[in-house]
């Protein structure tokens, strides 16, 4: 069964032979061109269809996103539409992305992670508990999925002051991203409880990372040149309203968290992401394990007033969870040593010419699954 | 003698009575009209003069932008072209900005934020010497001078855990902005001497900062909420181009700085800001003793690959010097003490309808004087 039918229908910017960017939204293996349908009166969203990025469209809003939605499922049901096949289609970067926020949300990430970085303090600082600590990255390299990653030179710790060359400990972080459609003024907050008014849905993440870099730079204004080469998203956003039987009880908080955090109920959803590193599966990342929520991240991210905009992509840091077989970054992974991928090969971090493809799955309506598309990137010597 | 003369001729965008935005320039206390100029064909620049931003004109890159600057100063003294007086403009963002960097390249000001909040540390971090520590800020919430600035509410650290409220240790940072023009491929560095092909102009900086909720956030990952809610820029980017002689010796770097941030020469910008609470002047930071030069922060920004876009912001980081005098920062200022205003009143942060402006000049040809405008901001109860 597929993971693509119409229960999921994921937005995508496809183009055929060169030609312009188009909208689609995925069924099974074919795009089903969204300017060609509103061009011919199939759809109409106010030529918000007839554009190279989700971006008009997202900012329509939520009764305007299920309009669409329920108008391309009668399409699909009746057959009608231009579907090109997926095969002949490129896929680009589903929107354009305004402000990029990184948060660091998985528990069992942020407790591995400082516990290798960090050995000699608590392996989780106190104010994590209590705020999903986040950053912005650099918005300007994020990167469809296929986009070769250069790796990235720079500093590093030496024995005599610092010495540069190409990154020696490239590494991926799976995450799953949240993309904002609807805008939110300056100085006001956005509440825990309105996450469905603002986001209009999911997308694969690799932050890819240099830990090398990073290590060196990151006190105390955190991660920059370790982080801002690339990141990589799916060429598939899947709209929320495709998940809504993937939300699940979030794992209890403790110590309580402040008011503006506190949702009521508290979900998070269950999807399950898979990273193959040269086609060998080495993780499968849990996401419903993910201390905060995409909700309680929203909050925090606009507390202080801050304002969204249309593409902006909050993505939930690495998802880790408590097996070694289910992190989200070759720092967790190979920790305690390398791993053995399928051709026999032992890795610790990316060597030049490696790939790594991350995928996912949640669960649909009536045991169907949705799928995620994938985030894939190759390792391109510098 | 006027600082907005022939000499300076810094872009702008302006709007009167309520009508659209459009490119101006300004000539002492009128703005010249761009867009009616290029409509009229007094100037041609391929339509990039006909925007409601500086981008597509910025993107055209620095041969387009000294014809354009040569054109202008020809209509300014022949007296053609259409004058709007100043106080007749609304004001707006010059540019819209892509990605917002933000450095830290005082290293007065990193000793002395050193010294106040980590003070069982080295006053600076080993690897600042290094390379130009920076962080990407929230380029969603950099606003035109004038934007009232909402005090943010958030988390601060307290005796028995976090609490939250209005910040109440609310600050500036008086920072200079350099705005990108022609964009970079992702995989390839600007090298340190090739700053003039890539930077358009320079912009007054305001980064609004809480140190209460910074202080307790920033570990490990940077600062998030304790910026994001506000970073307010001049109306006026002054062109590279009127800063010919501006440029003086920045201060020698040792230990020595690796081959990728050597530049020769090695220059600064000598600009002398101002910064007024409440209309009693209470600093002046000197620009030139900055340690890392814009150079080589454009070096070390993309020394990883990443790529530049049209419309990039990257600031300096504060400015100060090494007088009390000399702080852009309150956090430094009132370290040891509130301090009095005009009106008798004495502050260590600021309160609820304070205004901060922000201003700058520097040397020009034959003792004239460029001005940049400034930065103003008034804090708005939340």
């Amino acid at each position: 069964v597929s993971s693509y039918g119409p229960h999921n229908l994921p937005y995508g910017v496809f183009s055929v032979d060169g030609g312009g960017r188009r909208l689609g939204v995925r069924v099974h293996d074919d795009v089903l061109d969204l300017d060609a349908a509103e061009a011919s009166g199939l759809i109409d969203a106010g030529g918000a269809l007839r554009a190279p990025t989700l971006n008009a469209f997202m900012a329509q809003g939520r009764p305007a996103w299920t309009a669409v939605r329920s108008r391309i499922r009668e399409l699909v049901a009746a057959g009608d539409g231009t579907l090109v096949p997926l095969t002949e289609c490129e896929l680009h970067l589903p929107f354009a992305v305004a402000d990029y926020v990184d948060f660091y949300s998985s528990a069992w990430h942020a407790s591995n992670v400082g516990r290798i970085l960090r050995p000699n303090q608590p392996s989780i600082p106190e104010n994590w508990w209590h705020l999903p600590i986040g950053y912005h990255g650099r918005a300007g390299t994020v990167t469809v999925s296929g986009t070769p990653i250069v790796r990235p030179w720079g500093q590093r710790r030496g024995d005599d002051g610092p010495t540069f060359g190409p990154s020696t400990r490239l590494d991926i972080e799976a995450e799953v991203g949240f993309v904002v459609g609807v805008p939110s003024p300056l100085g006001s907050r956005v509440p825990v409880d309105r996450l469905r008014e603002h986001v209009f849905g999911v997308v694969l993440v690799n932050d890819w990372s240099a830990r090398d870099i990073q290590a060196w730079e990151y006190v105390p204004l955190g991660p920059f040149c370790g982080k801002s080469f690339a990141t990589s998203v799916a060429p598939w956003v899947v709209p929320l309203d495709a998940l809504d039987h993937a939300w699940v009880p979030a794992p209890e908080q403790n110590p309580p968290v402040l008011d503006y955090l506190r949702s009521e109920p508290h979900l998070g959803l269950d999807l399950r992401l898979a990273v193959e590193w040269n086609g060998t599966l080495v993780s499968e990342p849990p996401f419903q394990d993910m201390y905060w929520t995409p909700a309680q991240q929203l909050a925090h991210l606009t507390v202080n007033g801050a304002s969204l905009c249309t593409g902006d992509l909050f993505a939930s840091g690495t998802v880790s969870g408590p097996e070694r077989t289910q992190v989200g970054s070759f720092l967790e992974l190979t920790a305690e040593g390398p791993v053995r991928l399928a051709d026999g090969s032992m890795r610790t971090f990316l060597e030049d010419g490696d790939t790594v493809t991350i995928s996912a799955t949640a669960p649909g309506p009536d045991g169907a699954v949705i799928g995620f598309g994938e985030v894939t990137g190759t390792v391109v010597k510098n």
